[in-house]
């Protein structure tokens, strides 16, 4: 059955029964005006991030509930960035009537399990039909006591990444050979929801083409899993460990070189960055092996980590944490120039080198 | 120049610059991975709409200022419809790469005057390419001490209705037969802000031929501008005369009977309205005389009239206020059965004829 059968109301509707939980300070939910929540004592947080078809996802390549799961996280990440608890959250979603019922409601139960995995509760939006493209905008209310800014680096400060960098990029670059949607959502980990996605779920004979295709490349799955995880159904880092050390801190979605520039603006600031420190996976270094890619360029470049970068004053040493999220320096806040030094210790001027809407690829 | 030679981060940096004007309660505005505002000891409304090009507008017909301030004035109309104050907005605006930064300068010039004439702030947002259409959302909060539901009507209260209804379906079919953009957002009048598009600024050359078609046709310019003002730049209705006595409040935007049903839906009762009691403006009347159109239909089922529907306990007397918002009573809340009162004095079901998405027209 297609929206065009189901009609805006009814879907409306299902979508009320679906999210109609009612959490902690949500007074009014979907279905009024406007959503209603309680007084907050504490500063609130707003963020809002939006996907286009054809320019942030290409449905060749992901599946309704992987789209539904990062459009939630990456807006998380948002949150996570100031520091803050991700609370509240509006869809804006725009599709085309053809789109079937088995698409929207897989979409759904990506953004339901995400929502769960970060506590946080759909609290109203809106749907309208498009033309064309499939467009999706979500806007996240969470809160702070003390919200951690762009701005508030100090030379002297060490530079630190979670995770690893480059794994999203090296995801999509595997994905582009691939050529088809992958239903990573089906693949056992303690990190993941337990349900999959109704368009991908359960696909097995899809899976032994991927996989045999893989082999005959010299990847196998165990290596490109992670990295198309990273991509399509990235989890954003809750910086709880460590939020009360950070002076500064960003979320890296459009490359590490590009985000760190934004910071270094914000506080006014230079950075040192030594290539050899960061962090990249040997999922990633295979990758780019076997397809002739430099590690260093999607490292620094590639975008869409969503992993966290923050400053902390000399003293702070990271701890090795319950959940395990891995922390590494990989430099140093200096009063101005911005520069990487490479493995054998030469220094060159750091190139913001990352995504730029409307086709403009690098400026410095 | 197009959007192509100027890239996303001059775009940001401008837009920054333009709406960096810090107001009330804003800690971090644009610029951060969040935006931050100070706790908050009144209860929060939260709303956000859409507005996809084909779907809700067609830049044939819509100036890019009128586009923007549109956007602002339909979320503003949620927080309205709520009883309370809009405060905080938030933008994702996808458009294509060929864009030329005039059109970008006008949209924001629309959105401008409309925050400056609601008194609200542009916190955040997102901007993106997108392939082919545009697509532009807002998100808004503000505050209410005690919000005004759609499920408060109980049966005995009368039904309100502020200014007239169908102006705005009488503006689009105006706009329908005359095919191209109206620079009304340079004419005269006391309650729309002093400044013109870029666009469509001053263009007399172009006015002219419409005046000329217009009197062809035996419409007077004067007729058919407040209804392409309602349709184009609606102008939200401001409660405040009236909010302490609302029972239930819904504003109209996909037409009286549909948005009508949904307050009775909420509010578990029936109405009872009477056909001669809508107001219906001399222009709008004028227009449906001259385009064969019944103009009941359009009031009734138009859509985006963008005024408010409020119920009132029996003793409630509107007043004329100063600020010259008229109030109609057109019928009043039963237990059960919602039904019209025609001229004649027959009474028939009320039929929920508006808009839906995805291609469903009516349902009952």
């Amino acid at each position: 059955m297609r929206l065009s059968d189901i009609g805006e109301l009814s879907l409306l509707e299902t979508i009320r029964r679906r999210f109609t939980r009612k959490s902690g300070g949500v007074i009014v939910g979907i279905g009024d005006d406007a959503a209603v929540i309680k007084p907050q004592d504490k500063k609130l947080l707003i963020t809002t991030d939006m996907m286009v078809e054809r320019v942030h996802f290409d449905l060749n390549f992901t599946t309704p509930y992987q789209l539904g799961f990062k459009l939630v996280s990456v807006n998380v990440s948002d949150i996570y960035a100031m520091g803050g608890v991700p609370q509240y959250l509006l869809l804006d979603i725009a599709m085309n009537k053809t789109t079937e019922e088995a698409f929207v409601d897989s979409f759904f139960d990506g953004i339901q399990d995400a929502i769960k995995l970060y506590g946080i509760s759909l609290i109203g939006g809106d749907i309208s039909s498009s033309k064309k493209d499939m467009v999706a905008a979500a806007s996240l209310i969470g809160h702070a006591e003390n919200p951690v800014k762009r701005s508030g680096a100090k030379p002297g400060d060490k530079i630190y990444v979670t995770g690893n960098l480059g794994d999203s990029a090296g995801g999509l670059e595997v994905l582009k050979r691939i050529k088809k949607t992958v239903p990573i959502e089906n693949t056992p980990s303690p990190s993941l929801p337990p349900r999959g996605g109704g368009m991908g779920g359960g696909d097995n004979s899809k899976l032994q083409i991927i996989i045999s295709k893989l082999s005959k490349s010299g990847l196998t799955w165990n290596t490109i899993v992670p990295l198309l995880k990273r991509h399509l159904m990235p989890i954003a880092r809750n910086p709880i460990g460590f939020v009360k050390y950070a002076t500064a801190m960003i979320d890296l979605s459009d490359g590490l070189f590009i985000d760190l520039s934004r910071l270094c603006n914000e506080s006014r600031v230079g950075a040192r960055i030594y290539m050899k420190q960061i962090p990249i996976s040997s999922q990633m270094k295979k990758v780019s092996s076997v397809l002739g890619l430099n590690p260093f360029n999607l490292a620094a470049s590639g975008g869409e980590d969503y992993e966290l970068l923050f400053t902390a004053p000399p003293d702070y040493k990271p701890r090795a944490m319950s959940h395990e999220l891995k922390i590494t320096c990989i430099g140093e806040i200096t009063k101005k120039d911005r520069v990487v030094v490479d493995e054998t210790g030469r220094e060159s001027i750091l190139k913001t080198a990352g995504y730029q809407h409307f086709g403009i690829k690098r400026q410095t």
